[in-house]
């Protein structure tokens, strides 16, 4: 058992206000640098790097952008790797080879793993390139930075490191006001909100999280347990309503997915989340045997608009219409949906099953999509075979009512 | 509570026994390859890699070499990394920049992070590179394999990812046999043994842990606590010693550190173990003042014999000149210590403090160093300058008796 | 580790609400109890049980004092009692000890013991009395019924038993709802007031658990960590205060104490809470020199009130006058302090430190005592001592400050 | 997650070992009880019980005699049972129940739930009452001692409070070695016969534990799983047998039940205990169909000789008659079966299923039973049916083939 609390409290350990603050090191930032770079012992290397984020996190934006531009000038030596690369060629060996991929990987990258070394630097790396992709935006030097970036979190963040948890009632505070923050789709309101959507019988929420940022989901789903696919969120969402008995649920709705860490964009590892938490629900609870989304269009009335179609949000007829048509026709320039929802759940082998009108009454349901949303369902006998339908000719699946209401609104036009 | 319990199972799902066994796919290994780096869809590909990964499981060692050729064909494209550098050099941005990025590494390193996706993967990886490193040994091309399983490793196995833990009586008993197992410096005969070095009041032992692979230790040290520094390793295990009250010692000592993974060659976390340990130590046990091993002098015997110098492990006196004037004086050809052991605690900042010889009575003890065994001291206040100290100028930093013992036997020799 | 993730899954599983509901049994409810009492197979008891405890979840008010009624009169049989123990006096013998013990206890304290065998039964076994305490009041029968459950009690909630965690803004939200909830002295508004009281470095709870109901705090104490004795709660609880750096904190204030389960009264286990907190504190943070209350004083104004005082809550100097006076002179029929917070905290062996006018600018603290406060030094070297003098003679220990007030008063009395 | 591993380490500090050993009170005990009695204060009656349990630990048998006599003396007092019984009832109320229970209860029950109040103490009484049992046996004083001891374990080890938890090789080592210690049947002979009993994925082993004693387990079942039922001991318990992966296992054979606690005799936890795991079993692995015991006849070989009966070991065929025979027929005084595995697991509702002769060649099998061992089958939809037949006719319920070889071997005597 000792050997559990352990980790526990060594996890806890490595956060960042678990240590005393340093006292402020007199030696300018760069110069810092790059004797963190130039350190043989890790132990002074732990501490090099605890002032490099100390320092990082006491700046300005105007600051931050400097440092950043500081960083990218570590930059790969084109000379340097033609000449390793050659070398190699001339004779292929192991250590050739390593000659080459030293000369391959710009310094700023080792610097970034030796910052790792700081309590809670893994988080705090995190933000940084968050602040990095609010700041660099269009510079091509903090672009290639962040490139760097991205490569390092695509292999710390590996999907084999990502733990799936359940998010309830009974987690801790500290999570659960992160969910509050972080979700995207329909706002919570209050604790008493987010109650509502964790506790009854017929609620589940589930995130992934990285083991170095245990206090930090990095993506949650909501899931209601019903009886048959709901066509409107507030009806799921209503305070006053009984909640279902778990074992009588016949279908799983995801309603809302959101990504919390704006500094690991780019990094996909949500889209085997659905998936995961569908096949785990199946194996927990037998009854279960449709999983679909209630999701927004967030798109549609924009794209009407931009066609020059009328809307009325009362005409459920024609906006059903209207949204199916949307959805299985209206595409970007490389051919993929305009949508990014639907780009997201086709391309996880989901298909369009329903469209409703009037399913979303909030102020920004009416304003992106008057009021309609769509079932994307992930039937998981087929989620691969469609998966591979959409990616290889671009196929919309869809069930045959939503390819009706299309037509229907293509002999409308007519 | 929930949070954590799941944290728990699903640590324990990713291992490679709960997950059931593929049935055969016909398709040959390097067709599977192909398809795994390849897919699109992340649950296609953690399908293809499970397969990829049973096949390896079943492999003879010949058939295993064949397998390491065939990953290590997967190589950079030369002429496409010059492209993409030139491409960056003309017009640099991230676009450019990750185009480089992508041609300089060669598909297998991706290859690697996707296998990483199979339920106990990592802890497989770590085994499929101890394979590499025995079969490959001399072999350019696997060398150059090996090259990037060390680089992915680097990263995976950053410092910052690890979590120390203390070792038990009340570990999993899962866990204590690969104590037993790799224990490298003294073996540990029996279970009994093993109680008499963990359970009582006097005893200590952490080890290094990764969160993906949290049955396996990666490196641990066995640490008595005494009055006073010890001078044999045979009264330190000594089986009917009477315990020391923990809060009456004053010393730490180092018996025994030992690697336990061979497929983590060359990824250094042990040279903060002891200081991390030594930390935790002295803040729990403010009684604690003196921090030091008790380390074999495994060259001693072989350089004697080199020299042409007779050996007597009965004289103490003499026994006790020499292995003071080995660790002191002899050297290897790019100037670093002789003496691995001395190399690693050197490197660390420790000092040379006392020689003992008949200090270990071992059949091994005797064959590598006539019984002879050496403290080295970790003075926490002086552990970075002396580092900085041997880093420079290469001074192996030992107390004034030490030194007085190997000008001895200079004075004798001459 | 799989042993403690079961301890945790188990101790769920024990909830009510993992059980299913059972099929309503026809027989009518002393039918079930006699059934239960007579039982021989645990199963079956166990069946019973939750037969007994779901038809008395569903009953009315005045079904439950029935209900009680029929429990009550489960009663011991005097002349059986008499005759056991004649038997015993006799020949005395294990066995006949044994007849006496059974025939001395009633049967329905049996019946509770075999009604805990239900999942969740502990914590529905503590409602159960409150519904009793509330109902029985002034019934002779039912009164005698408590006796049994508080017999029962105070042997399952034995102090050493319980258990103390601290409680933060890390805890599940479940349990810190009823923190909100149990907060019997300043009322806890919303979640952003309980995390301005659990999440800075400043602030400290602490509750005590009984591993058979790990959801319910039994009693929790709040705790500020302050430089000097504060003579205010309005600027111990101010929302824009900036926090102390905890190590650099001196007193530790318990500013609340709260009991959570009216089921539990006359159960006492909290008055070693506060002594057992500080000696916790005042291992982990060496700083800590003073442990102090800042506490109401519930009983001044209806003191005043009755011996016709006038009070002026803005004449400081006065009501500190009033104030020092009642805690030091007003007395119970019995001798004891009138105020309940002083008997309290001075059963505890504290001392009357400090008094404050204007201390509570609340409506209740302006109706209890006019505004003023005090503060309980607890002297962790003196407790005992202290203790005794109240205990033997009465003798409310205070300070010369306090002492000098309460004289002053006298004298302008006089 | 600090809840939790605060909870965990609170459990940790109850231990003996954890707490600092007191000076030695100059004190006789007999004073230092009688204080301990009267303390007012919980925290002087904690140190107080501590210096009582700390005198305890160092006293010989004899002194033990003697201080169980002392505690003995503090007796109910037969007078005030009788006059506090006459005011009960000549008026009933809350106040004169109270005085009533106070008078029954002796108090020496009072001071043993005083002396829980020590670090570890629950787990020290428990061994105790062992010492009690010992060394009482037979002193009528003592005998009734310790039926205070018996009634307070009943209300503190309740079977609401116990826990059910699985053993496993990843269980720590000093609860593994306990269960080496502790197994009573057929015994462990090195770490490896444990290995060989808790690793394979065929193998189970459940213990009960009480959270107050959290590294000692109560009772422990071993468990294997199995294609058809087994028909011997040495069978299950092969060393170089193949294991079965579980989901193909039809049948969970019970092939050791061991009670670990001397001081908990009299307190039944354990004839739940089968009937638990064989329910916690049968919904994890739904294959499993058949839930039987192969238990020894200890009382066979014994009870043979008893009627003169000749034993030939290897006619197999007699054998198995003669075991159906004893297992059918023979009785106590009482009329309850003679042997005390039969009465233990026919008491449950379990029915003797079938009889083999060889199946236990140990030296203990060949002098009990002369080789012959039986499946007590758990049908778990007859266990209360078969329960109730045995327990209200005595009827020991047994398969058709058994009573046909106890009638076979009538039909051989007549």
């Amino acid at each position: 058992m000792s050997l559990f609390a352990d980790l526990l409290s060594t996890i806890f350990d490595r956060r960042a206000d678990a240590a005393p603050r340093l006292r402020r090191d007199p030696r300018a930032l760069p110069e810092l640098v790059k004797e963190l770079l130039e350190a043989r012992s890790e132990t002074v290397a732990a501490v090099l790097a605890r002032h490099v984020m100390q320092r990082y996190d006491g700046m300005t934006a105007a600051e931050k952008f400097e440092a950043f531009r500081g960083l990218a000038a570590l930059n790969v030596d084109a000379e340097a790797v033609r000449a390793a690369l050659g070398a190699y060629e001339a004779e292929p060996s192991g250590r050739s080879y390593r000659a080459f991929m030293a000369a391959a990987e710009p310094p700023r990258a080792e610097l970034l793993r030796r910052l790792n070394m700081v309590p809670g630097a893994t988080e705090r790396l995190v933000r940084m390139r968050a602040d990095l992709l609010r700041l660099g935006r269009g510079e091509p030097e903090l672009e290639a930075l962040d490139e760097d970036f991205r490569h390092l979190f695509k292999s710390w963040f590996n999907r084999g490191f990502l733990v799936l948890r359940p998010i309830s009632w009974e987690s801790p505070a500290h999570v659960l006001e992160k969910i509050i923050a972080y979700e995207a789709v329909h706002a919570i309101q209050s604790w008493d909100d987010l109650r509502r959507r964790l506790a009854p019988p017929d609620r589940r929420c589930f995130a992934f999280f990285h083991p170095a940022m245990p206090d930090e989901p990095l993506i949650f789903v909501e899931v209601a347990l019903t009886r048959g696919i709901p066509g409107s969120i507030q009806g799921l969402l209503e305070e006053q309503r009984a909640p279902l008995d778990e074992a009588s649920a016949d279908t799983a709705v995801f309603y809302s997915i959101s990504n919390c860490q704006p500094g690991l964009a780019g990094i996909s590892f949500g889209n085997s989340l659905i998936k995961q938490v569908a096949s785990d629900l199946a194996s927990a609870l037998p009854g279960l045997k449709t999983f679909v989304t209630l999701s927004p269009i967030p798109g549609l009335v924009r794209w009407l608009e931009e066609q020059g179609v009328s809307i009325d949000p009362d005409d459920a007829k024609r906006m059903n219409q209207l949204a199916a048509h949307y959805l299985l026709t209206a595409k970007r320039g490389d051919g993929q949906p305009r949508d990014p929802v639907a780009r997201f759940h086709l391309g996880n082998g989901a298909m369009v099953h329903a469209v409703h009108a009037g399913a979303d009454t909030s102020e920004n349901g009416q304003r992106q999509s008057a009021g309609a949303m769509v079932n994307y369902l992930y039937d998981l006998a087929k989620v691969e075979q469609y998966h591979d339908r959409f990616a290889i000719s671009g196929e919309v699946i869809a069930s045959s009512a939503v390819k009706a209401l299309s037509a229907g609104r293509e002999k409308a036009q007519a």
